[in-house]
């Protein structure tokens, strides 16, 4: 009865025919059909397609399709059928005609068996064949779990192909995996089934109005923001999503998940990069765009465990104990809060922050990415008379404002002062009549401001962009592994962060308000007074003091880590000033390792007086690697400290580890010449300061326990051999170190707690253990020990 | 009978007597007694000093002196004496007994002739002996225009001074030169006549109340600014001096000075300097301040044309018509506005723009210097929800609100989301109740602000501080000449600078605005139409284009200077980008001499987008002196480029003059080394871009005429012997320079005018003209030439 019907409307679309032949038949599969996503978006975006497309050529049939039986699934459809609506200016009878006309073409089908598949494809081919048209493609929404969709996919491979000519869609809904390796997983069992142009990650976000207009945008104001979009000019870009609600009756999804899996991997992440990339020449190929996307995604820096700040609202663990019957002495560590500090490493970002925020249970819902240009005005008038059209002292900024919020519908904004915008005017009015309300600081009569004509919904556009192949609108495999690439490293280092915890809404005060400064980002406040006990509560070091004793008769600073790095920069400091004064010059001497970096950092961001332009610079070791390799010590030293002091060339002293492009051969020479060095210009080869480690196997420079060269003997600088790679290396020699005027040992870390007792009982062993034999003739030994590695 | 009257009240005094006796007798000679100055401000200082110091052992005796006949002399001090103040909480009756002391010890004599100096001396000497006193000191106040300078100290010197164990203070009122030669010639002067520690020059705002508090309340406050005061945290630094007043009545002063003469080099720069000093341990040493300061001077960043704006109110020249009798036609071109960019470059301020701004009949009266500190910080808040001590979203500033203005009271302000501020509690108290008032775009209370409790005039202070020897006070000749020395280039870049109109007062909107970026500085908007016609308009050499034609069938580029150096930088920047986009690196070759400095001072300041990290640098030629010599082309690389720019450290290819302790000795191969390092990282041995010179003798690189190695054959680097000091050469060859993909040869200023045009003729002649044999085998050539050397 029902293909009777059907055939019926066709009849009376003759005026179609022509066309729809022309074009031919689409099959658009709903798998979930019966499921919440279809029922508050899909259908309604799938009568849309049909009301724009039908009539253009194409002819349509919708199969909603789910694993229910075939009465309880016709059931649900028909209802869902029913409560379609039409856009706001149709007629109600011209809507009842055309929802009418939907219903026809819309059918209910279970399908669960690899013979359900195919019957299904089966009698798409007849019906196309009876009623004479040639099939144009078919395409299988996914709106299912996960677990189902190797399943479905492999189905939909096997048996449900349509015949050559026609195309096949399969559009996929998130999650896409956990973290990097998952994802790859996934896409990897997805790939044996689907060539990449088959498939669509739907990412909603990329459907909402404002962020669709992000790349627009840019492309019809080049000329406004060719000189603007770039570190020069951008102070910052805030790409935040805030929520009201709570994960209440979702936690079994979301304690899997967290706030930075669920919301800024994917949407958060989708924003920076439309706002970051670099603009194609033409934006509407989506392969340039995907291409500059990717791009994007490469140029992002790597995250540290201190790029980011969480925090979880303070019913959180109370509402996963009881949704997931867990223990009362559960705590949970997922976050519903993050602060994340991104840079993009390219010439045009470079030192740019480019924030991302989004929490649950905060104070106000709304989402939008800010674009703040730097303020480099200074205007000569009293800022009563600035006025927001002219003065360049005013906040500049664009913002793309997804909605909600106190303007409460999507929107785009620029300030007054920077330019007055364009945008596709059909489709975008402007904003004027809201007295008295401000946004960023401004009053919304600052702002150019341009809102939708028509408030569309995410998956609507987001189905005719798969209609109409717009694949830029959806996730390649590429981008969500680059996505993955970036944001796996984080998750992991967060996994055992115990996140700040917050009352919620508008309680939270400025309890989450972070700062962040170059890499580093955290909360701005101390720990607030927990109203629920916290989980942990250990001492912090700032609680304890710069303890002095003595090792190995030689005296001996202790202090947390941060406290002995900041003595030992100030007591190299003060030594550097001293010789300057007496001598003119400085002879420093340093280690590479990790220890020395967070010293490195301290002495280039933090020691002003320190005589830099008459400091001499030296390595007391290197590895038989180029300079420029991440191995290198030298390589430490000029990434930590080089690049931000300004020390001239010919002060700083390399070890020559390559000679005529070779490392460390003996006929080269190398250590000689650095001998040499030391001897022409450090007077009596005595150094003004030494800064050493110690290994865990008591070695110390690269003098390793039984050594044959550089433990004794009349050689400065020698070669030698590491029992771990790089093999080859380069050492100042014990005697030459014990010329020094002062030797600071700088030993750091839980994992020298046990050499560090042990060598505290050793007597005068070099060649058992090197460090043993560090005793200047003449000058001072100081050893600097945190509690860590002292106390254990 | 004064001198009877004035024994009398000694005799009154008796109480005192022993003390005075201990500490001496005291001269203070005010010269220009009844000038406007003394009557409004130094009498009034002279009597305070009085009071808060009679009493406590010195005795006093106030000598006002002029060139006026004694008996009008005397009239018009007695009643300025008469009109002198008491301290608001003194009873009248006590403030008349007050001023009749005052009176008593002061008189008033003509000083004109050596004798009379003289005679002024024998009265001091003979009045002390006569009492029984010993003399401790005189004063000198000279407020005096300073063409009677030379005259008077000479005067002092030889007539006037006090003997053995009595110092001698002289005065100077300002100016104190025009420019950085005449400001030497005055002080040589001086200097014949005094010593350095006799002469205190008076810059008036160092004795204003909040000036003189910067210092202290930077020492105050050490421990919550240590960490701020840097260029990590503040964003810019202004410092303002705003007007209403226009000139009219002081045009014949104004007309010779102008707005930097006037109030930048001394006011404002003294401020800058207070600000941006580094803190010296002790601050109350006059000595150890001064010492500083002298070093922020000497951090100061040169100025460039393009570092200031300049404006000049509109009725300006009409008013300078009128009082200095000139003909219609004249059109002053005398700046009575000018904002200024300057930088301060050490590792403390490298970045931080600091502005200067000060003008003529502004829209209001106000003087600050303003530290506004980096916002980095994103508060998850809501806006509406921010609060002032803890939203670290909100400005963060420190003011020194110096007076007028809204506030209308000298003010300390800090914002209260920085940390609560430490002043004086007996001097300065806080200041609450003021509702409505809004400073630098937050309200009153958002600040922790402090007013002086006894607001004083700056002269009453500085008389204090002479007295008391606090030479921090006061500019000495060494911090003044550093100060012409910043300020006399830029004076002179614009004395033929046409000033912007302005129309005064609330008219001029936003017309002074302006924006800076790096080291350039503009006006916001394009010039306003002009009400009266502009001063003048011969072009100026930016109305002429780069010109491009050809020379010795290459690509010739040429221009005036500033524009030459911009296009040069300009297209060595395309070329590095192009470069590391295709092969990962540029390597680039440089030659030395004073054209190449301008160039690598645009490259340093201008070029963010050069990829430096990616850049190699290599020397064209090098004298065979020590690189760390001035005369070494590697030190001028090292001091215009390489401290302002991040190349890593093993980029850098200084060529090896100096080995084994020697400059260039044949057995030590320091060319062969140079062309070894070249070939094994310069893929061919072809640079992609070099630059060269041309000398008036024909030479490029260091490639002489009749050179017997370089001009030919297969060595790619050679030692060469140069006609001039140092003879000692090294340099790339012509070979190796021919296999260049780009060469440049930058030939600037009227000097090369003759052998740019012998050159421009001859053929390929390179052992009689070097440069003729510059012809890149397969690269491009291109000659940039400045309109002095090719049009000549």
């Amino acid at each position: 009865v029902r293909e009777m019907l059907a055939a019926t409307v066709y009849v009376a679309l003759l005026g179609c025919l022509q066309a729809q032949q022309l074009q031919g038949h689409v099959s658009i599969i709903l798998l979930g059909a019966t499921g919440d996503l279809a029922k508050k978006y899909l259908w309604q975006g799938l009568f849309q397609l049909y009301l724009d497309e039908a009539g253009k050529g194409h002819s349509f049939r919708f199969h909603g399709t789910a694993l229910t039986s075939t009465e309880q699934g016709q059931e649900v459809i028909a209802k869902v059928l029913e409560s379609l609506s039409c856009p706001s200016n149709t007629a109600p009878s011209r809507c009842a005609e055309l929802k009418a006309q939907f219903q026809q073409l819309s059918e209910y089908r279970r399908l669960k068996t690899p013979e359900d598949y195919l019957a299904l494809s089966k009698d798409i081919e007849a019906q196309v064949q009876h009623e004479g048209l040639r099939e144009a493609g078919r395409i299988f929404y996914l709106s299912v779990p996960p677990f189902a969709y190797a399943d479905i996919a492999r189905n939909i491979n096997s048996s449900c192909r349509p015949g050559p000519g026609a195309w096949l869609r399969v559009v996929l809904e998130k999650p896409f995996g956990h973290d990097h390796h998952s994802a790859q997983q996934l896409a990897a069992e997805l790939g044996s089934f689907f060539q990449e142009e088959e498939m669509y990650r739907v990412d909603h976000y990329l459907g909402k109005q404002v962020v669709a207009q992000i790349l627009p945008f840019r492309d019809q104001n080049r000329k406004a923001l060719d000189g603007l979009w770039n570190r020069h000019h951008v102070e910052r870009v805030e790409i935040i999503m805030k929520e009201t609600v709570d994960t209440a009756g979702r936690t079994s999804f979301y304690e899997e998940y967290g706030v930075i899996r669920d919301v800024i991997q994917n949407h958060l992440t989708e924003i920076l990069t439309l706002v970051a990339m670099e603009l194609p020449g033409n934006v509407s190929s989506p392969e340039a765009v995907l291409q500059h996307k990717l791009q994007a995604f490469r140029a992002l820096r790597g995250l540290q465990k201190s790029s980011a700040v969480v925090g979880q609202y303070q019913a959180y663990s109370r509402q996963v104990r009881r949704e997931l019957q867990k223990p009362d002495s559960f705590h949970s560590l997922t976050p519903t809060f993050a602060g994340i500090l991104v840079h993009v490493d390219n010439l045009r970002w470079e030192g740019v922050p480019f924030i991302l925020m989004s929490g649950k249970a905060l104070d106000e819902r709304v989402s939008y990415a800010r674009v703040l240009f730097k303020n480099q005005a200074y205007c000569a008038q009293s800022e009563r008379r600035w006025e927001a059209e002219q003065s360049q002292c005013l906040p500049r900024q664009v913002i793309f404002y997804i909605g909600h919020g106190e303007l409460g519908s999507p929107a785009v904004l620029v300030s007054r002062n920077l330019f007055r915008p364009s945008l596709p005017s059909a489709s975008w009015w402007e904003v004027t009549d809201r007295p008295g309300l401000h946004l960023f600081g401004r009053p919304l009569s600052d702002f150019y401001a341009y809102s939708p004509v028509r408030e569309q919904d995410a998956y609507s556009i987001l189905i005719s962009h798969i209609f109409h192949h717009r694949k830029d609108s959806f996730v390649t495999t590429e981008n969500l592994l680059a996505s993955w690439v970036f944001w796996t490293p984080l998750l992991e280092s967060l996994a055992r962060e115990v996140p700040r915890l917050y009352p919620g809404g508008a309680e939270n005060g400025p309890v989450l308000d972070f700062e962040f400064s170059s890499n580093r980002l955290s909360f701005s406040q101390p720990p607030p007074e927990q109203v629920v006990p916290g989980p942990g509560s250990v001492p912090t070091p700032s609680h304890f003091q710069v303890l002095t004793a003595k090792y190995r008769h030689s005296p001996l600073i202790s202090a947390w880590p941060e406290e002995l790095i900041a003595r030992l920069a100030g007591d190299i400091e003060a030594a550097a000033v001293r010789a300057v004064q007496r001598f003119g010059k400085f002879h420093l001497a340093l280690s590479g390792g990790s220890s020395p970096v967070a010293l490195f950092q301290q002495l280039a961001t933090g020691h002003y007086g320190f005589p830099w332009a008459h400091t001499h610079l030296w390595l007391v070791d290197e590895r038989c690697v180029p300079l420029w390799d991440p191995e290198s010590n030298f390589q430490g030293l000029q990434a930590h400290l080089l690049q931000h002091v300004r020390v001239p060339h010919y002060n700083v002293h390399p070890m020559p580890v390559q000679r005529h492009q070779r490392l460390c051969a003996e006929e080269d020479q190398g250590a000689q010449a650095y001998a040499e060095e030391i001897s022409a210009l450090v007077t009596n080869s005595s150094f003004d300061l030494v800064l050493l480690g110690m290994g865990t196997d008591g070695h110390t420079a690269s003098l390793f326990p039984q050594s044959p060269t550089g433990l004794d003997g009349e050689q400065l600088v020698v070669r030698t051999e590491s029992p771990s790679r790089p093999f080859q290396r380069m050492s100042l020699s014990l005697p030459l170190i014990n010329r020094a005027r002062k030797v600071a040992v700088l030993v750091m870390g839980r994992m020298k707690r046990d050499i560090a007792m042990l060598v505290s009982r050793v007597g005068h062993e070099p060649k058992k253990w090197p460090i043993s034999g560090v005793l200047p003739t003449s000058g001072q030994l100081v050893w600097y020990m945190d509690y860590e590695a002292f106390l254990g």
